[in-house]
C-alpha cells in the first residue's frame, strides 16, 4: 500500500547530488511499510553537457540549466539543494516561496542570520524543511542518541568531536570554491565543523559560550590570497554543564574523513567515528568498552537492508536513510519526526559557528546568541 | 555510449534475492565507461503471494512460479540462480541448455560430481558462467590478491580462514532447509566453508590433502534428526607448500558473521574480515601491521563509488561489484575475466569440499581429486 | 609476617633466565600478606665467563658449572630448571631425589614417557612440582578461566588457539639447538604447541584426539638438515565435544610473537592475544564485543601492582606471579593450587604433542593416550 | 664495569613511591654497559608505622621522618621528591643547597614562579635536575620523537593531548589532597595537564597562547567547597604555527587513565594512547594506518629488556628508564642528556599552566610568559 509518488527536483550535480541521487534511486527498491517513493523529476546545473551526463547517468528524467524552472514545474514536490553553500538561501527560499517542502544541504547558509530567515519562512509556509546532517541517519548515531536518552551515561560532563581531513594540503592546492569566502562562507568551520556543531546539539546539549582559534596553513592559492580557514579548534560550553571540544581540519596529515564524536557522562562514555561507521563504542561503569556493531535487523534502519546480523552498509545508506525520512515527513503531511534536522537545527548550527568565527578573530569567549 | 541492454531472470527471492535484486537496480545509476545495463525482466518463487511482494518490492517486471517458463523467455539473457542449493543442479542445466548465461550461487552443486557436470555443459555451450563467491569482489580481497601477486608477501607458508556464525544457537532451533542434507548437500561445509576454499584457491592455492573433523551439536531439531555438519575444522595442504587451516561454524558463540582469513609468507602477512569489509591489515618486513582502508576512488572497484577516500561501502555492494562483472562479460561475448568464479572454481570447491567432508568421515588425510 | 626465605638453584642462563631471574629479583619488593621470600643462591651454566656474567647482572650469589652442586647445596629448597630442553629430565630427576621442589620450563620432557616419570617421580617424593606455562599467570588468562568456570559461555563448542612467530625466517637461518630434535625434541609443535595444549587444557577441555600437518619450511640450516617441524596445523577434539584448532609456526610471515586464543560456547566467546597481554575481549548473547583492560587493582594477581586502573603490565611480570605462586606452594607445605600448571599437566600436554605428530606422520586421526 | 654506585633518598611513599622503589629496585639487575647503581638508602614520610611498612616492603635501608635528616646524611647523592605537590618546593630547595641531585615529581611547583626559582637554584647549583615527566621514557613515546625529528612528518599542522580519568566521579567522592588548592596548586590542570603540555613541548613545540575553559563537576566534597578544577579544555597556540588541543578530566565517564595524543603533519600523522603504551600508529603519505609494536630489541630501552620482539613491557617500566637515565646522568658528572626532562622543562610547563588557568577565568586567550 503505497500512499504517495513524490516528485524530485534536484539542484545540484557534484558529490553530494551523486549521494542523493543514488540514494533516491535506491528508495524505489527498498519497502518497510507505506511509504512516499520517489520520482526524479530534474536535475539541475550551470552546464549543459556536464548536467545532461548526470542526468543519463543517474536516471532523471529531465536535465534544466534553470532552478526556477524547477519550481515553476508542477510535478515536483520536493525541492533537493545540493549546490554550493552559496546557492543555498535564494534557491531555498524561492522553493520555500512555491511551496516546496526543501531539504538543503549544509551550511544552511553563509551566516545565522540567513539560516534563521530560511527557518522562520520555511516554518511561516508550513512546508517540510529538512537540512542535510546526514550523520544523524547512521545506526550508531542513532543509537548513540538512545543510549544518552534513556541516560545510559548518567550526567553529560564532555562532549568531543573532530572532522579531521587533508584535502588543503593536495599537491595541487587550487583554489576551489570551497577556499573562497564569498561561495563558502568559511573554511573547515562551516565545511566539516558544522558537522560536529550538529551532533554536539543532536547529542548533548545547546552551546551557550565558545572558545577558539582558527588557523589557514597555505595561505596563498593559485596567486590568490585564502580568505577562510584551513582548520580551527575550539572550546564549547553546553547548556547541560558539559566541556566539549571541537575541533576540524583539511590539514590534518592525511587522514581522509575521519569524523568522530565521544561523549562521558557520569556513569559511561560512548565513541563512534565515522570510518567505522558500523561500529559504537561504549564504556560502561565497569570500564569495560563495548564495541557494538550494530548490524543487526532490530536495530535502527537496519530493517531496511539484511536478513542476518554482520553486515556492513555504507556511507552512502545513510542517504537512503535521511531521504526516505523526508519523503515520510512530506507523504504523513509533514509531521517531520524529531530526529531529522530541520532548518532550526540549521539555524542553530550557523550561530554556533558564527560565534566560533567571531572568538577566534577577537581572542575570547563569545556567547552564543539566538534571536 | 552504453552497448546493450541485457534481461535477466531469477530463480529464488529469500536473501540472496534480495541482495542481488538491490544490486541489479543500482547498476541502472552506475557508470564508469561502456557497459551493459540489466533489465529486471522475471522473479520465480513457489508462492504466488510472495514472488509477487517481492517483484513489487525490488521492481522486477514480472513474477513466475516455474524457472522453465523464465528460461523460455526470449526477452532473458542471464538465468541468476539464487534458489536454495537443492535447485542449482537442474535449472542451471536448463538454462545452459537454453542459450542463458548463467550465475549461479555457491555452492555450486551437492557434490563435486554434479559441480563438474554443471562446469563442463557450461563450458561446451559457450555461455558465460560465474559462481556466486562475492567475496571476490570486495575491494580489500582484490587488492589482497594484487598484493600476492606482487609478491610482496614472499612464499606463501601459511593460509588460515574462518567463517564464523551462530545461527545453529538460535532459540527456536528450527530444521530450516539449511539442516536438511536432502536440500543442502551438506552444512557448514558447504554454505559457509565453500567460501574459505575458494579464498585459499583465490589467494594462496589448490589445495591438495585434507583432515578434519565435524561437530554436530544440535542433533536433534523439530523432532528430527539433522543429517549435516553444524561445524567443521580442518587441515588442508596447498600445492605451493603452504599449510592451511579452514574452519567454519554456526554455533560459535555469537558470533555474526564473522569471515576472515589470514595468508602468511616468508616476507609477510595480511588479514581480512568481512566484518571489517573496507579493510585489509598488512604485516610488512618490519613487523609493522598496516590498516589499509581500501576507501580510495583509486582501490579496486572503488571508482564507481565516491570522489573522496574515507567513505565506506557496505556488504551488499559486493554484489554491484559482482553483477557489474558478469553482465560486462556477457556483453564483451563471454570473455569472462580472471577474478570472477566460473563454474570450474565453482567445481574445484565442492571438490575439496568433498574431501573434507570424507576425510571427517574416515578420521585419515584425504587427497583432492580433480578429475 | 614473613613466614620463610626460600633458597632458589636456577640451572641455565639463557631468555627464560632472564626472566625468571629478574621475576625473583622482584619478588623482593612486591609483598601483599605472608609469604616466602626467594634467596638467589645460585646459578648454572656450561660456560665459566658467560655464567659469570649473568650471575653479576642478575644477582645471584654463586655460580656453578655443575648442576650436581647445586642439588648438592644445603641453601637449595627450589631448583629451577631452565635449561635447554635436552636438560629437562637428568637434572630435575636428581633434583626430586635430592628432595628439592621444583620448576621445569616447558616442555617438561622430550617425550610423554619421560614426562610421565617425572611426573610419577615428583609425586611419589611429596615436592612441589611445576612447570612453566607462564601464559597461566597473565592475569587476562585467569580472568578467561573465570569467566568459564562461571558458565558465562555456556558449553563450549570452539577452542582455537595459534602461537604465530617467524623467528625460522631470519636472514642467518643457524640451525640453533631449536632446530635439533635431539635437543629440543620436536620443533614448532613442541616449542610453540605445548603453550597452545596447555591453554586447550586449561580453559576448555582434554583432548581425546587430534588430525595435524606439519612442515619443515627451511630443510637445511648450517649444511644439515633439519629433523624437526617448523609449523603445524591440527584439528583437536576435546572430551567436553568442543572442536578444537592449534597452530603454530615459526615461519608466519613477520610475525613476533602471537599467541592468541579463542573460546565459543553456545551463549558467548572470548579471545585473547599476548601482544595485547593486559586485555580480554569476550562476546557477549548479545553479540557485543568487550574489551576488558584487566588492569584494575581487583583484577587477578593485579593487587601486587599499581592502586588505581590502567596501568598495564608487561610480558614479564606473568613470571613474577609464576615463581610467587611457586614459593607460596612451598612456604604452604606443598599444597600446590588449582591454577600452577604441575608435571601431570607438563605430562598431558606433552601426550598431546606426541599425539600431533604420530598424527601428522600418518596421515590419520590418533586418539591421546594418556597411561 | 660499574662505575659508581649512587645513594638515594626519597620523599613520599604513595603511589610514585611505590613506582619509583620498584624501579629502583630492578635497576640493580639491569644492565647494559657501564652505568651507576642505586642504593636505597632512606625513605621519608609523616606516619612512623606507614613509613617503616613502606621501608620493609620496598628494600630501604631506612626509615626517616624528617626529609632534612635525609638530606644530611652523607650516603646520600640523590634526592627523589614524590611527595605531594606541596612538598615539591622547599624540600627540593633545600637538596639543591645540600649539593644534592634532584628528580621531582611533576608539578614541578604550585605556580610558575616558584617552578622558576626551582630551575634557577638548581642550575646554579650545577646539580642534576630532573622533573618527572616519565611518560618520555616509554619507548613508544620516544619513537614518536625521532619519527618528528627525521621530519617524516613534514611540518605540524596539528597536535592533541588528552588525559581522561574518572577518580572524581568515584562513590566515596572523599575531598583528598588533589581536591585542596592549597596543597595541590590546582586540579586536572596541574596533575593531569602538565603531562598533556610536556608532551606538546617534547613533540610539537612551545605553546605561545592558550585559551581554555575549566569545570569543577562536584563543588563540595566532605561538606567543603572544591577550589580546584575537576577538567579543563583548552586550545593551545604553538611557536611552529600549530593548532594544538589539551584536555584533561577527571570526570569522564569510567575512563581510568587514558592519556593520548596525536601529531598531524603536512605528510603524516601519528597516536599513542597509554593504555596500549607498547604501541605508536603513524599515518602515512598514503593515508595508511600502521601499528607500530614497539618491543622490538632495537626499539628505544628495549635493549634493557627480551631478546626477542612481541614482549610487552608495562607502564611501571617507564619508572626503570627514567630512573637509569638520571643514574647516568649524574655519574657522567652531570651532562643530561636532551630527553629528560629537567627544571627548565618544569618551569615552561607551570607557565603554560598558569596561563590556561589565567585563560579559563578571564575568558580570553592568554599569551604564555616565560621570564
Amino acid at each position: 500500500m503505497r500512499t504517495a509518488e513524490l516528485g524530485v527536483a534536484m539542484l545540484g550535480h557534484g558529490f553530494m547530488g551523486q549521494a542523493h541521487s543514488r540514494a533516491l534511486a535506491a528508495l524505489a527498491t527498498i519497502e518497510d511499510g507505506p511509504r512516499a517513493i520517489p520520482r526524479l523529476v530534474s536535475i539541475c546545473g550551470r552546464d549543459r553537457d556536464a548536467v545532461e551526463s548526470s542526468r543519463a547517468r543517474w536516471g532523471w528524467e529531465s536535465a534544466s540549466l534553470d532552478w526556477r524552472e524547477q519550481l515553476a514545474d508542477d510535478r515536483v514536490d520536493v525541492f533537493d539543494n545540493v549546490g554550493p553553500n552559496s546557492l543555498h538561501l535564494e534557491p531555498s527560499l524561492a522553493a520555500i516561496a512555491a511551496g516546496r517542502h526543501v531539504l538543503c544541504e549544509k551550511p544552511l547558509a553563509g551566516t545565522a542570520g540567513e539560516a534563521r530567515r530560511l527557518w522562520r519562512e520555511a516554518d511561516r509556509a508550513g512546508v517540510v524543511h529538512m537540512c542535510g546532517f546526514n550523520l544523524r541517519f547512521l545506526p550508531a548515531v542513532r543509537v548513540a542518541r538512545e543510549l544518552i536518552e534513556r541516560d545510559e551515561l548518567g550526567e553529560i560532563t564532555h562532549f568531543r568531536a573532530r572532522f579531521l581531513a587533508s584535502s588543503a594540503l593536495r599537491e595541487d592546492q587550487r583554489r576551489t570554491w570551497r577556499f573562497d569566502r564569498a561561495v563558502a562562507g568559511s573554511g573547515a568551520v562551516a565545511d566539516l565543523g558544522s558537522h560536529l556543531v550538529d551532533l554536539a546539539r543532536y547529542l548533548a546539549g545547546e552551546p551557550v559560550a565558545v572558545t577558539a582559534a582558527t588557523r589557514t596553513f597555505v595561505p596563498i592559492r593559485d596567486g590568490q590570497a585564502v580568505d577562510v580557514d584551513d582548520a580551527f579548534a575550539g572550546v564549547v560550553e553546553l547548556d547541560c554543564g558539559a566541556l566539549g571540544t571541537l575541533e576540524a581540519s583539511r590539514a590534518a596529515g592525511r587522514r581522509g574523513n575521519e569524523c568522530a564524536f565521544e561523549v562521558d557522562g557520569t556513569r559511561g562514555s560512548l565513541g563512534f567515528d565515522v570510518e567505522r561507521l558500523n561500529t559504537l563504542e561504549v564504556i560502561d561503569e565497569r570500564k569495560r568498552r563495548t564495541r557494538i556493531d550494530v548490524t543487526s535487523p532490530g536495530d535502527p534502519f537496519m530493517a531496511l537492508w539484511w536478513p542476518a546480523p554482520g553486515h556492513a552498509i555504507g556511507w552512502g545508506d545513510s542517504f537512503v536513510h535521511e531521504l526516505r525520512h523526508l519523503l515520510e515527513a512530506v507523504a504523513s503531511s509533514g509531521s517531520v519526526r524529531p530526529h531529522g534536522a530541520d532548518f532550526e537545527d540549521g539555524y542553530r548550527c550557523a550561530a554556533v559557528c558564527d560565534a566560533i568565527l567571531e572568538a577566534a578573530r577577537g581572542g575570547r569567549r563569545v556567547e552564543v546568541r539566538y534571536e
